[in-house]
């Protein structure tokens, strides 16, 4: 298998996503490594060996997607067996051109700490954590939005990536069987901050089996149960106009495009 | 202020982290706009007319990152106005050269729900919050990894992060006062699993700031309790061999890729 290497002195995470949205339009498997921080001289000649003994062991040469803000570790890299992509070069002088002024290149400028808003993402993380679950209801004036949904349709993990990613303040609310009753009604904690809602839904098959993995052959984990609550909830939204989506087919990354684009919430980190 | 475009029918994802790399280079401002979900023609007249107006209302020409696999979505969108990088395709003949396969693009191929590996993030998401902060201590055979620390010093935000971008199971457990004593012996629960422990530490200056915003004036966030907490952590670190780095400096990215790095830990994701 031909390994692809994603190199950076910082985090390497533009080589990652970079490579591997490039090598994902063809229908081949990589062996993906990643080596990051790679900051001095010797640690590049020591990657280069790395690289060397990968094309001595597969007969196959190296992808070697990197960027590296250091010009001396930078050469280093760019002299290795691999097919080198430093993927970002080429764009630099185009958009100096573009712009009118030199780019002035500073090392871990993206994915660090020194990003202006990273306290912002990890409050906001702490905020996801505490009012998961409907767990503290009193906090959501400061929510930026309030995901609602049956248990188990995605609320806590976007979330969590709406934290983590953007910097956004998400709560997260259960509708439960005991706010069902006859007809599911507003729960009166939400209904104060009604233009914060976003609703989540998903198929009753797919809920039941994601319920299943928690508590087999339970009526909580029953397509009959999972219908109903679904039914509820989507009528729910319907009647009082909260926006929602299907997440059944959509990762978490999905979800939380979607609900930018729909909300129009603003991130707070780029 | 110029405006910076990111337009796919996927997340746009892998354009925001590729333009905004290439956009950190220069010492400059941008007004970030992020298009996710273009999939019909008729969406991308609606595009090109934002993309004509931001023009007007600047007198700048927006610069447009996007990667559309629809053919007919990709031509409307690369006649306008803007400046316009279909950053991937210029790699893509290069690439299908070396590999000798042509390439076979797919919609949503990356960070979408048919990644192999989708399940196995959000397991871990489950995970890491069911095992956060030292709440279930007899679930620790499943770990890939225990992070252990003093209150604050990184281990939940971590946690999450390792879960959600690579499918990594993270528990994590905090050094409490009760565990110090006369001096922090490693507590009882961790011993089986030395092998899985990596240590955060931090300045004790920028943990008494950090607690000093959730309890001001509290001991808990005094720099006496914070220096103490940590030289008895550290001294447990070095003496029982726990590999250890210091958080102060680093973005929950840069700690996970190091931590990935330093301890061979695979990633479930890519």
């Amino acid at each position: 298998m031909r390994t692809a290497y994603y190199i950076s002195d910082g985090t390497a995470i533009t080589s990652e996503v970079f490579g591997h949205a490039l090598l994902s339009l063809f229908p081949i498997k990589f062996n993906h490594t990643t080596i990051p921080f790679v900051e001095t001289e010797e640690e590049a000649h020591r990657v280069l060996d790395k690289i060397s003994e990968s094309f001595q062991d597969t007969g196959e040469r190296p992808l070697v997607f990197y960027t590296i803000v250091n010009a001396d570790v930078r050469k280093i890299i760019s002299r290795s067996v691999g097919i080198n992509y430093n993927f970002l070069d080429q764009f630099v002088a185009p958009v100096e051109k573009v712009l009118g002024v030199p780019s002035k290149p500073e090392k871990h400028r993206t994915h660090s700490i020194h990003e202006k808003t990273y306290d912002i993402r990890i409050e906001a993380v702490n905020y996801a954590l505490a009012n998961d679950d409907g767990s503290n209801l009193k906090n959501y004036d400061e929510a930026d939005i309030i995901l609602v949904g049956v248990s188990r349709s995605g609320k806590t993990p976007t979330s969590l990536y709406l934290a983590l990613q953007y910097g956004i303040k998400a709560a997260n609310y259960p509708f439960t069987e005991e706010d069902m009753g006859d007809m599911l009604k507003m729960p009166p904690p939400l209904r104060r901050f009604k233009n914060k809602l976003f609703g989540l839904t998903i198929q009753p098959e797919r809920l039941s089996q994601i319920r299943s993995e928690r508590r087999a052959n339970s009526r909580y984990a029953s397509l009959q149960q999972c219908r109903m609550e679904l039914r509820e909830v989507e009528n729910l939204y319907r009647r009082e106009k909260i926006p929602f989506l299907n997440s059944t087919r959509y990762s978490i990354e999905e979800i939380s495009a979607k609900i930018l684009a729909e909300t129009g919430l603003q991130r707070k980190k780029y």
